[in-house]
């Protein structure tokens, strides 16, 4: 689509509203004419798509099978399991009727009076309920566990303030939905999915995260324990990425799913349940993004190259195709997606801020003088630094780059992130330090009240404690008492 | 999941019980705690995957790519296309609060009356209009022309009466919605998606189908043409399974869609859409299975072959799996998926019965002589036919049992079409012969009195105008008056 491409507002002017502008430049998402629903538009879709094929892949790899729930949960469903009510009632919306009819008046269509529901249906904001009431008929002895179930659906939690991507009302996700025989085995699970959304977030979408446990305050309603992804956003705030929980026995309880054991003894299953959802684009957009617009991993991008011709007239233009066709066969041949624009409507320059803008990892940029010379100009997104190379070899060398590339967005951010994480010891030097954002790791005493003091006169909350790191204990910094081991905080999405 | 495998009804005595039986029994959907809604199962999803993999692979190839738009649309959207309206307006779910709250008497949850939307929404039974309010903003000029993008998701129609994956309330799908600047090009369109759905059908599906035009009562509701393809099922009914619109300049007028042109004056946009849903997995189910459960074909199946030991004691077991183990990674060194099933807690017989029962499409057993021999005994699904061949070049041997089962069961399918298939020139002899299924071929006025008369009389409706075939022209059969071609008739699920 056609468009005038305006300058982006910089980061360190208005960081909101230099993501705002990025979604919207870049053409990933749109506000539609529902309120807090997003229109994802086939760019942003595109690397959605790879996000997802690569953790179905994951998933699979794991034992998962992929299945499909209604989404609609009658709403009786929802009082089932206390906690969970209570974490989502207020975010529901509500089927009430199932028909319309023309308006009396002639003007359009009303609500049907007659066609109301015996009870009301709410649209899932997570699948928990009816899949525990599906899996009840599943379920009758130890051989027919573990059950290890995904899926790919949207889902809707009707937020008052919404964000693209980061929180919209309807959002895609999925949900893995898992039974097992013992707590142990279902906890093992719990943490191996935790694992998985690591590797991904990591080794995928180069972004390094801390892998940890929420604090009560902060677990999914209805689980005993959630894990979780944190991820730290260049405004030096945390992004909840992922996460993972053991639900013990509660919905099964709720739902009365029971086993017949290896002991032929009747037992309530055990449970996890765990997804990523859109949320993800936010954070690939904001972990590596600068003021020239996206920046995409290359395993991520839509197309990882992307290449421009500079000519003076069609002759030369039509030796310089013939020259990149042999270049674009060899890159494909690599797996390399490629993108030939040699398109007669939009000059070089302005085709130059649209890739960057859209954060294709490499630019190829072929001139008269290059095709002389058997060279090509070659650009990396990542830190914009141009070359000339030789032709000859382009391919391995445009591989070798875009693995380049992953790694270095990878370390850039870590370094960001291990030179935003600091130890503090005192409540004072806390409250300084949270001004400048990044993760704090100090001492807690392990209270729900406590969190909720420091959140109240900090605005930070207590993202996870790490499972990994030093896990010397101390002294709460709030209160003294005995703790037993840093946790991280941050102000957070 | 352990269970018993009962015996399907056959087909012979109650088809419908048939279908009903074979769904549920071979664990590909059932019905869940909401009216209409089913869960697909893993099984089921699996060939559903599949699907959704090869459709999407040849829309990618047409230049399609996708995008997600939102599940909720405002009330009002619906009314701005008059015959969209009408025909969808009596099946919508409607949304009309977006909070729950605890009950007063303690007990549960109840709609919490405050929070009442201004404007109700329904979720989407299709897309056009919130699609098309999206596009309005896309639009200015010709350059921003053609859009061609599809989207994957959930729809809900409130049908009255439900069968699984036939009819269902919420049922999964894509839909294409492409935008052009001209009536050509957007007519192109639609054929050509009406061809991809043809070619997936007969390809992939192995169901043949009759291309066609809808007739007028029979088009979608905001359509100057739709196009279908119609396939037969083994009781005689005929299944519309995909259709492709021209929509004409309907829902840009509606939402006041114009572009400039070439000529530079603005025009409304030219509109094409066109879907597929979970219903092909009910063409799929009923064209080619019998009593002993489901024939799939090779190129949809979860996995195409099985490979079941039988053995005397450990020792030999496991020299079964050291044999089957190479015979294994043959296999999917050709790209052909395989379980190896020694699981020992079924005897064979039961794990026979159950791939057949689901449809694998090649079955392996090995036993003790088979070791000795260097044999092992080969069973295709579609005819169950029975040989022990050598295992020097069972993969081979495999593969092209595979393409034979595919053209096999697509040309049986084809046999039981064309000898299900007649022409007829009185309306009497219509009336007989409607009674033994299949298509008939007839004359017809080309009015819609002429075929609303023929549904009430004998429940049979106009499939489709085919494309193809003998075109002349003749008398209606029932008023006698000129038709300009055979159309196809059946009755239809």
């Amino acid at each position: 689509m056609a468009k005038e491409l305006k300058e982006l507002t910089k980061r360190s002017e208005n960081y909101s509203q230099w993501y705002n502008d990025l979604v919207l430049k870049a053409d990933l998402a749109e506000q539609s004419a529902v309120r807090g629903c997003m229109v994802i538009k086939p760019y942003g879709y595109a690397i959605w798509e790879k996000m997802q094929r690569q953790l179905d892949d994951m998933f699979k790899e794991t034992g998962h099978v992929n299945a499909y729930f209604p989404l609609l949960i009658p709403k009786s469903f929802l009082s089932r399991e206390a906690e969970h009510v209570e974490g989502f009632a207020k975010e529901c919306a509500v089927v009430t009727h199932h028909r319309l009819k023309n308006s009396p008046d002639g003007k359009g269509v009303i609500v049907d009076p007659e066609a109301r529901l015996e009870e009301e249906l709410i649209i899932r904001p997570t699948s928990e309920t009816i899949i525990w009431n599906t899996y009840k008929n599943w379920i009758n002895s130890y051989r027919d566990l573990p059950i290890l179930c995904n899926q790919w659906a949207n889902v809707m939690r009707w937020e008052m303030r919404t964000r693209l991507f980061l929180r919209t009302a309807e959002f895609l996700w999925q949900e893995g939905h898992t039974a097992h025989a013992t707590k142990e085995e279902a906890e093992e699970e719990a943490l191996r999915m935790l694992n998985v959304y690591g590797e991904f977030a990591e080794k995928y979408m180069a972004v390094p995260v801390v892998k940890g446990i929420k604090s009560a305050n902060e677990r999914f309603a209805g689980a005993l324990e959630t894990y979780t992804i944190e991820a730290l956003m260049q405004d030096g705030k945390a992004l909840q990425s992922g996460t993972s929980h053991f639900l013990g026995q509660n919905f099964a309880k709720a739902f009365d799913v029971q086993f017949l054991n290896k002991e032929n003894k009747q037992e309530y299953v055990w449970a996890t349940s765990w997804g990523v959802s859109t949320r993800l684009m936010g954070a690939l957009i904001m972990t590596h993004s600068d003021d020239n617009g996206l920046v995409l991993p290359p395993t991520l991008a839509p197309f990882q190259v992307v290449i421009v011709p500079i000519y003076r007239n069609d002759e030369q233009l039509s030796q310089i195709n013939e020259k990149i066709a042999g270049i674009v066969a060899g890159l494909k041949a690599l797996g390399i997606s490629v993108k030939y624009d040699n398109a007669d409507n939009k000059r070089p320059g302005f085709k130059f801020a649209e890739y960057e803008l859209k954060g294709v990892p490499v630019r190829l940029v072929m001139g008269g003088r290059d095709l002389e010379n058997n060279t090509i100009e070659v650009m990396r997104r990542d830190t914009l630094e141009k070359e000339t190379v030789s032709c000859d070899g382009i391919e391995k060398y445009v591989q070798q780059l875009l693995a380049d590339i992953q790694q270095n967005i990878y370390q850039k951010a870590l370094d960001f992130r291990e030179s935003h994480t600091v130890s503090v010891d005192t409540y004072d030097e806390f409250k300084e330090k949270i001004e400048e954002g990044g993760f704090i790791l100090a001492h807690w005493d392990g209270t729900p009240e406590t969190e909720e003091k420091i959140k109240e006169e900090t605005k930070a909350t207590i993202r996870c404690i790490p499972l990994e790191g030093d896990r010397t204990p101390g002294r709460c910094m709030v209160t003294g008492k005995p703790s037993e081991g840093r946790v991280v905080f941050a102000r957070a999405y």
